[in-house]
């Protein structure tokens, strides 16, 4: 399960954080570290830190954005703080150990993300997230270093993965629900064109004003991301869309000659 | 139970290790820090790590012998790693947690006793505890930071702490995910309502010919049902349809007219 897992951390400031983060996946088993766009760099601080890991760093990959990140991850799951605007679906710690678990079990990659040191991740990049993982913090003093935050969910990760390691046969084909499931889960790009393809659908239709998108897509998004929709069904979805846009056409064809005709 | 636990740590090398397990701390709740004979100071670079938990070093306790760090304390629980040489009785850091919970539901003090950075603490130190804990790290990698490991194990403190509380919490508008929901869940009549309306609407897009309707509406019955749609989704759901309807009826007249031109 462990090698599964992929660790991403988004615009990090310190390097010694990024080493610390590198320590704490290796003592857990977890070897996968994407960088986005990081601020600090891979200098001899990190690699103070993370003591012993630098292989860990030396393998890291940077990217420069969060869908590169996660790209082909089944599941993923960001780090968030309570009390968003529209809530998300949250899990603990554990129960986010749990879920790993089950996705990995289907054959899913899986992605964990963490935000930045002053002010995490932000609403755009949590909505890219199937759920939400809050590590219940003390409410009076929250804030938890960022290497802090990576140990406990490696850590809950390896619990994970060593709860009954004999049992693991059992899960073979279940989805995050921990249902037997019949396809694969979609990977997170094939979810962000999905996204793509009904906003365009949506605009063609006459119910999305790209001018004024209010929360919507967002709402649209916390929907389909929280179903973790398999491949089956969003090739489904993709079809009813192209379906949608082919009528769309015509019937703003005939808007615009009638419009022309007015002239 | 939080306020009865005591973080002890044994001659700590480095202070910024200091500084990081107060704020592990205190992100926590964990309040009471004892050092023994620490080799480090609490100098500047603690209180940079410690980042807004100064007051946990503020009020530590300083010793000069692990008998008195842990004097008064109904259960010692001594950090280690595995094997060795006489067996303890040994728990996880979750059975720590369960632990510590019934003893200080029994009026007893805690102590979480941390050795050195180096070597850990020694077996005469580790004789004096109750029971040994050990955080299952890699095998190949298993020297934690020291402060990720009051880390780990604060977390457990917590999580057992709070477990139990959230059984009371009401479960006022929570949704499948156990999440407080801002909109109430849709009742199952609005369900079929939207259901109705979703194969009406495919039907008008040529997408479900109702006469060969195969596995379609079983696997959006699936899809929606699984994803436990509040209010304002299915209204939203529905407000698009009806767009979708709209152009279609456009589209539909378009072709209509067309075959008849031919006939």
């Amino acid at each position: 399960m462990l090698d599964q897992i992929r660790i991403v951390l988004v615009n990090t400031t310190h390097s010694g954080n990024i080493g610390a983060a590198a320590r704490a996946m290796k003592n857990m088993g977890v070897t996968q570290l994407v960088l986005v766009d990081p601020i600090a760099e891979i200098d001899g601080d990190a690699i103070v830190r993370a003591s012993g890991a630098a292989e860990i760093l030396d393998s890291c990959i940077i990217v420069s954005s969060l869908d590169e990140a996660v790209a082909g991850c089944g599941l993923v799951i960001g780090t968030s703080a309570r009390g968003r605007h529209i809530p998300w679906p949250l899990c603990t710690p554990r129960e986010c150990g749990t879920k790993a678990k089950q996705a990995v079990a289907n054959s899913n990659s899986v992605a964990l993300v963490f935000g930045r040191e002053s002010r995490g991740l932000t609403n755009e990049e949590l909505h890219k997230c199937n759920a939400h993982v809050h590590i219940p913090t003390n409410p009076d003093f929250s804030s938890l270093n960022i290497a802090a935050a990576v140990q406990v969910l490696c850590y809950e990760m390896r619990m994970s993965a060593l709860e009954g390691e004999s049992a693991e046969v059992e899960q073979k084909s279940a989805n995050s629900w921990g249902v037997e499931w019949d396809y694969e889960m979609a990977p997170h790009s094939d979810m962000e064109r999905f996204f793509d393809h009904l906003k365009d659908s949506l605009v063609d239709i006459g119910f999305l004003d790209p001018n004024t998108p209010k929360q919507l897509m967002t709402r649209l998004r916390r929907m389909f991301q929280r179903t973790a929709l398999d491949k089956m069904e969003v090739s489904m979805m993709r079809g009813i869309l192209a379906a949608v846009q082919r009528k769309a056409k015509v019937a703003n064809d005939v808007d615009k000659n009638n419009e022309s005709g007015k002239k």
